[in-house]
């Protein structure tokens, strides 16, 4: 059984690459990472999410927990065998969830008390309790319980916020640390920075998490709703601050951009529901920048939708084919766009990993941004 | 350019097997062919429906001419490469969906008014408006345009939309005759024997289709909600008046047992939308009989859904998985489960033909049926 452990292969300015080192398998950094709520990438087999390049995927604690549960994932071996991704997984702590999709959610020191957002039964999340579940699922990379609160908010309640979070933390890393050595051999614990948009929050979120020592770090309490300008100064005001040696990780980011801002700024992992998410609604990601297939202006486009792109939606159909099927509410359309969007995706990053490696990364980022006439999906 | 024509290679009672050879491709008897309605066999790509084993396809005129349009699809160089899908497609007239899914149809000797389900707008459809657009669309096999009554209903209700019925076959036919040659050659007419289950009206149906002269004949104005005995009776009163060196359609037909029941009966090929339609429903076609998905009793069941089965639900997931991503309502349920049920009725004809070229029908059906323990599917 190998450890898990990140291999700093380059550097450039700030920006890295390198592999993450996991029993499961490499993930190549900068990496993103697939969101698989409920125990699927929506509208992909997993093989297929596997060609598009994708080394780890995301599985959310919350959805899981709900339905259908994490004790029946383990009693049917876990999530990766269930979900037939023998890849590594890494697993939020439903903190996040627990804030943004349940009600009457009360929260205490011990932990959050809230209803399903699916049938209203009451259920409870701790440091100890979500730990718990992602060990049942069999996560390679544990996320520590967190608050997440929503911005805007005053210096004074993201301070208390987060020094509730930083004690979850310890309890979350305490828990991790009880469960069976051959069973945690190889999986991560991951620490979550806090802090809002303050710098000096972020830095002593930081400076208590390092004190707690995980194996990654993680970015989280962004992307919910501030300026891009505020995420990158954020950013700047954190990273700095995190081991060199560790994975960083920004959760639930991003559009494009968002994510070539970052990698600029020293984050090494990524999720978003964005490539998903769009594709299931018509949009894409192209060189050009997005495109709205519901659009009448495709109905008798008969060139692929991205002809630099070498998947299913663009090598067989046309964007005629894409509108037709988009307005007709076909199910091919969510497919075939998805599956798009994160080949799109992981281009992207498949791009990024070698103008690291090569010290190229900043020209690389001044043509990217120059080739994008339009910066997110239209409506 | 190969012509259209039908082999026969072997019979076994009543049954027959053969090949139909087509320019895009050899289409295996008894044949079932997945329904691709609107330019897309739902939830499946293309390339999918073929490794089920699917020669060819059914396409809907009715539902293409609505949305994107006929002369749109000829435009973009015809429904074989608009859908990707290379090999030989079957369409149908639109009579059948004007009868059932249009609002305010109007029927005269012309033809049929009606307004679109889409948006209300009225067409016309005739049996040279109905020809025009199965070649815009550059079908392989041309269905002539009927009515469909509705059942049960008189014999002099029957008679005369049979009359009305064979006097559209001969207009259909002609309008297919002048298409120029070069386009038509090694494509196909079909005639519909019409007559409800009266079998004095079938056998003057068929007579009068016999002298017109067509490529296939097919058998429609069934499984419209009769009970199986009077479609089998049916089927018997009007199979052998058909000729013997031409392929025989049954439309719209049906559960495996009718299907079985019908090749026994001398029929060469089938298509309905069973499978699919299940498959997204949560029902799913075995070896057993069928089972309901979201049935409680499968959320902990790790067994695959049928053992015998190599399709990628049996071979990668288990019962519990499909319970809870039929019960979450996402996308890949319905993916896996209409390719698991095109690649049951595929593996059925296969057995059908293999059986039949082997002289042992009947005895493979006796155990066919008794292997079933559930006919149909659950609720």
């Amino acid at each position: 059984m190998k450890d898990f452990h990140f291999e700093l292969q380059a550097r450039d300015g700030e920006a890295r690459t390198g592999i993450i080192h996991s029993p499961r398998g490499e993930i190549r950094t900068p990496a993103f990472m697939p969101v698989g709520t409920a125990a699927t990438v929506k509208a992909m087999l997993p093989q297929n999410v596997r060609e598009t390049g994708a080394d780890i995927l995301l599985g959310n604690t919350y959805h899981l927990m709900l339905r259908p549960g994490a004790e029946r994932i383990a009693r049917l071996g876990g999530l990766h065998k269930f979900m037939d991704w023998p890849r590594p997984i890494l697993t939020d702590s439903g903190g996040f969830q627990v804030m943004s999709l349940s009600a009457l959610r009360k929260i205490s020191e011990e932990g959050v008390k809230f209803q399903s957002h699916i049938d209203g039964h009451e259920e409870f999340l701790s440091p100890e309790r979500a730990m718990q579940i992602q060990r049942q699922l069999g996560s390679d990379i544990q996320m520590v319980f967190d608050e997440c609160p929503a911005l805007p908010a005053t210096h004074a309640a993201i301070e208390k916020s987060m020094a509730l979070s930083m004690r979850w933390a310890k309890r979350s890393k305490t828990e991790f640390q009880q469960q069976p050595e051959e069973e945690r051999a190889g999986r991560a614990c991951f620490g979550i920075v806090q802090g809002g948009t303050f710098a000096d929050l972020r830095l002593r979120s930081a400076e208590a998490l390092k004190e707690i020592g995980f194996d990654g770090y993680a970015v989280g309490g962004l992307a919910v709703g501030e300026p891009q300008s505020a995420m990158f100064e954020t950013l700047e005001a954190t990273v700095p601050h995190l081991p060199s040696d560790r994975p960083r990780y920004l959760m639930g980011v991003g559009k494009p951009d968002d994510i070539v801002g970052a990698v600029l700024r020293g984050v090494d992992m990524f999720d978003c529901v964005l490539p998903t998410r769009s594709g299931r609604n018509g949009q894409a990601f192209t060189a050009q920048g997005a495109l709205n297939l519901k659009n009448a202006r495709f109905a008798e486009d008969s060139a692929p939708l991205d002809s630099d792109c070498d998947c299913p939606a663009c090598r067989q159909f046309s964007r005629a084919y894409l509108h037709h099927t988009v307005k007709s509410g076909e199910i091919i359309a969510a497919m075939l766009l998805t599956w798009h969007n994160l080949t799109h995706y992981q281009r992207l990053m498949h791009d990024m990993r070698e103008a690291i490696a090569q010290s190229r990364l900043s020209d690389w980022a001044t043509q990217y941004s120059a080739s994008r006439q339009i910066a997110v999906p239209e409506n």
